[in-house]
C-alpha cells in the first residue's frame, strides 16, 4: 500500500485506500491554522497581482529586515526559503556524506533530504506515550554524529521537549563539534513562543528552521526561513537556486508579519479547542499526545494498527494523517489537526459513533 | 564594482552605479513578454486566493498532464520546477563532480549551479558578432565532457543555433556518453517554435529545459519544467524539495496553457517591434545580434566597454542589462528586451540623443 507521504491533499488518501469520496471532506491531516490567512492578505490580494510580473527580489530584503527586527537578529543570519522543505533540502545538501542523528518520530523530510546527499543516518526513538527527550540518552549518539535534527515542538506529537534537554543537547553538541538543527516550524502556536533563537549568537553550531506557512495558513505559497551564524548561512545559501522564493510569498510574508493580533487570537482559539478535544478524549477512552500546539496524536487503545479507524473517519468525511511513515509509530497512532469548533464537534461526534460501532461488534 | 548578477530589479543597478533614480524607470533588462500575463490570469486572480490555503499538489498532476499533451510526451518524462533556475540547480546537483562544457556567452546559472556541486568547467566561446555554433569546433571538448549546456535560442544573443549544429552535438554526444542540456527557456518566442523535444525519445542523453515565466510574463511566480527520459527525470527529482512549485504557479500555469491566441499574438507583435528596432540600429550605426526572440545584444561600435552608454540610458530612465558576467562579453555589449511600441520609441529616441551627445564631444 503506497500511502501518501504527507498530510494535505486528502483525495490521494481516499484513492489509495479505495474509499468513495464523500460529499464533503474535512481535512484534519494538514497542520495549518484553522483561521485561514490573516484578513489583510485577502484585502491586499488584488494588489499582489502586480508582483507576478517582476522577478522576485532574490534577497527578499524587505521581509528579511522585518524578520530580523522581530527576533533581534542580524539580517545576514537569516536565509529565506521556498518553504521549510527547501531549507531542509539545502541543509541536507550542505551536510552531504555526513553522519546524521534524527530524534524520532519526526518529520520525514530530514531523512529524505540527508539520504539524497549520501548521509549515514541513525535514529533516537522517544519513548512511545510520553515522548520525552533526555540528554543522557542521546549523548553517545551525539558524539558519533556530525549533525542532529530535532523538531520542537515536535511533529507529529505536538509536544515541546523540556528546555533543559534541548539546551543540554546544544551545549554538548557544541563541545563535540556537532551541528544542531532545531525545526521550530510550529513555534508560533506556542502560548509562550518559547524558542532557541537567542542561542544562535553563542552557538555557531546551531541552525533554527522556521515556517510562515503553518501559523499564517499559506502553505500553497511556500515560505520559511533559516536562522544561524552568518558564515553558516552563507555556506548553505550556495546551494540555493536564484529567485527561490516567489514574489507573492515575499509580499504575503510582509503582510502576515504586520497582521497585528491575528497570531495571539489564533493561539487562544486553538488552545481552547484543544482543551475541549482532550477533555472528550479522556472521557471517551482515547489516548492522545500531550500537545501544546495545533495538532496531536490520537489512538484508540483497543486497536494496534489504527487503519480501521482511519478508514471509518474517511468514510465519514474526516481525513486524518496516517503515521506509517513516522519512524517508530508504524500506524499505531493517527495525527489530527485542531480545527474550528464546528469541525472539531463533527470529529468528536464521529469518534463517539466509532465507539458505539466497536462496542456493538 | 558589484554589478547585479541578473536583469530585473533595476533599482539595484541604479544603486550600484550611484545614479539618482529618475521619476520613471522602463526596465529593458528582463527578458519578459511585454504584453504582461494573459488576460485570463487577471480574471481568475481572485479565485486563486483559495489556492494558497492548501499545500500544492506535489506532482502538479493537472499541469503536467497539459504539458505532456502539448508536446506528445509521457507524463513521467516531465518534471516541474520552481522556475528554470531550480531545475538548473537540480541538474548541477545531479552532475556533482562531473566535467561540464558550457557554450558561451550564456546564462550564468549553469556555471554557478555546477560549481556549487564541485564540477570542473570548461567553455566554448562563440565567435563574437556572428555567434555561430559548429559541431567540429566543439567535438574535442564534448569528448572530454560528461555534460554540455546549450541555451537555444541563446541568452544573451537571442539567436538560434543552426538545427544541424545542435542535432550534430546531440548525436555525437550520445556516442560519447555525454549528456546534453538544451535550455529552451525562450523557444516560445520563436516564430516556428523550433524545439528539440522530439529528440528526447531517441536520445536518453538529452535534457530539455523550458520556462513558462518568460512568454507568459509571470517571473514572480516561478515556473519551469524539465523534459527527459523518465529514468533521468526520476534521478534528478530525488534532489528536489517536496512541494517545490507553489500552488499559485500551478494554477497560473494551467490558465496560461489555455490562453488561446495570446502566444501567437505576442510573437507577431514582438517580431514587428524587433524589425523596427533593428532597422533603426542599422540606420544609426549600432551593432546588434541577429535575434529571433524578445531580446538582443546592442553595441555602440565607437565604445569598447559600454558602461558610459549604460549609465546614459539609466539617467534617461532606461535600464539595460550589463554583460560583465556573460563569459566572453566583458561589458562590450548591452542586452535589451523588446518592449511595447511606446517604450521602444523612447529607447530609440534616447539612443539618438546619445549619438548627438557623442558627436558633439
Amino acid at each position: 500500500m503506497n500511502m501518501p507521504l504527507h498530510g494535505s491533499n486528502p483525495h490521494s488518501l481516499y484513492k489509495t485506500l479505495n474509499i468513495d469520496l464523500p460529499r464533503q471532506i474535512c481535512d484534519f491531516s494538514a497542520n495549518i491554522n484553522p483561521f485561514g490567512p490573516p484578513p489583510a492578505l485577502k484585502e491586499k490580494w488584488n494588489e499582489m497581482f502586480t508582483k507576478i510580473i517582476d522577478y522576485p527580489d532574490p534577497e527578499g530584503a524587505q521581509l528579511v529586515s522585518l524578520l530580523a527586527a522581530q527576533d533581534d537578529l542580524a539580517e545576514n543570519s537569516i536565509l529565506l526559503g521556498n518553504g521549510g522543505a527547501e531549507l531542509i533540502a539545502l541543509i541536507g545538501r550542505w551536510l552531504a556524506g555526513k553522519r546524521i542523528l534524527i530524534i524520532e518520530p519526526s518529520f520525514c523530510e530530514y531523512e529524505t533530504a540527508c539520504r539524497a546527499s549520501g548521509c549515514t543516518i541513525i535514529h533516537h526513538f522517544l519513548e512511545e506515550g510520553n515522548w520525552d527527550l533526555h540528554v543522557e540518552h542521546v549523548l553517545h549518539k551525539l558524539n558519533w554524529a556530525d549533525a542532529v535534527f530535532i523538531c520542537n515542538p515536535n511533529n507529529p506529537t505536538g509536544q515541546s521537549f523540556s528546555r533543559t534537554a534541548i539546551q543540554g543537547i546544544v551545549e554538548e553538541s557544541f563541545k563535540m563539534n556537532t551541528f544542531v538543527i532545531i525545526d521550530e516550524a510550529f513555534y508560533h502556536f506556542l502560548e509562550d513562543e518559547a524558542s532557541f533563537v537567542s542561542f544562535v549568537k553563542d552557538f555557531p553550531n546551531l541552525l533554527i528552521l522556521r515556517s510562515l506557512t503553518k501559523i499564517y495558513s499559506i502553505p500553497g505559497l511556500r515560505l520559511g526561513y533559516l536562522i544561524a551564524d552568518h558564515e553558516l548561512i552563507r555556506k548553505v545559501s550556495l546551494f540555493q537556486p536564484h529567485w527561490s522564493v516567489n514574489s507573492v510569498a515575499l509580499a504575503a510574508g510582509v503582510e502576515c508579519l504586520n497582521s497585528g493580533p491575528f497570531l495571539t487570537d489564533s493561539r487562544k482559539y486553538i488552545e481552547a479547542e484543544r482543551r475541549r478535544l482532550f477533555h472528550f478524549y479522556k472521557e471517551s477512552g482515547y489516548r492522545f499526545s500531550d500537545s501544546c500546539v495545533n495538532f496531536y496524536l490520537l489512538q484508540d487503545p483497543f486497536l494496534n494498527d489504527q487503519l480501521s479507524l482511519l478508514k471509518f473517519l474517511l468514510e465519514q468525511g474526516i481525513a486524518a494523517r496516517h503515521t506509517y511513515n513516522f519512524k517508530g509509530l508504524h500506524g499505531r497512532w493517527l495525527r489530527l489537526a485542531v480545527k474550528r469548533t464546528g469541525d472539531n464537534d463533527r470529529l468528536m461526534e464521529v469518534l463517539k459513533e466509532w465507539r458505539q460501532v466497536q462496542s456493538s461488534l
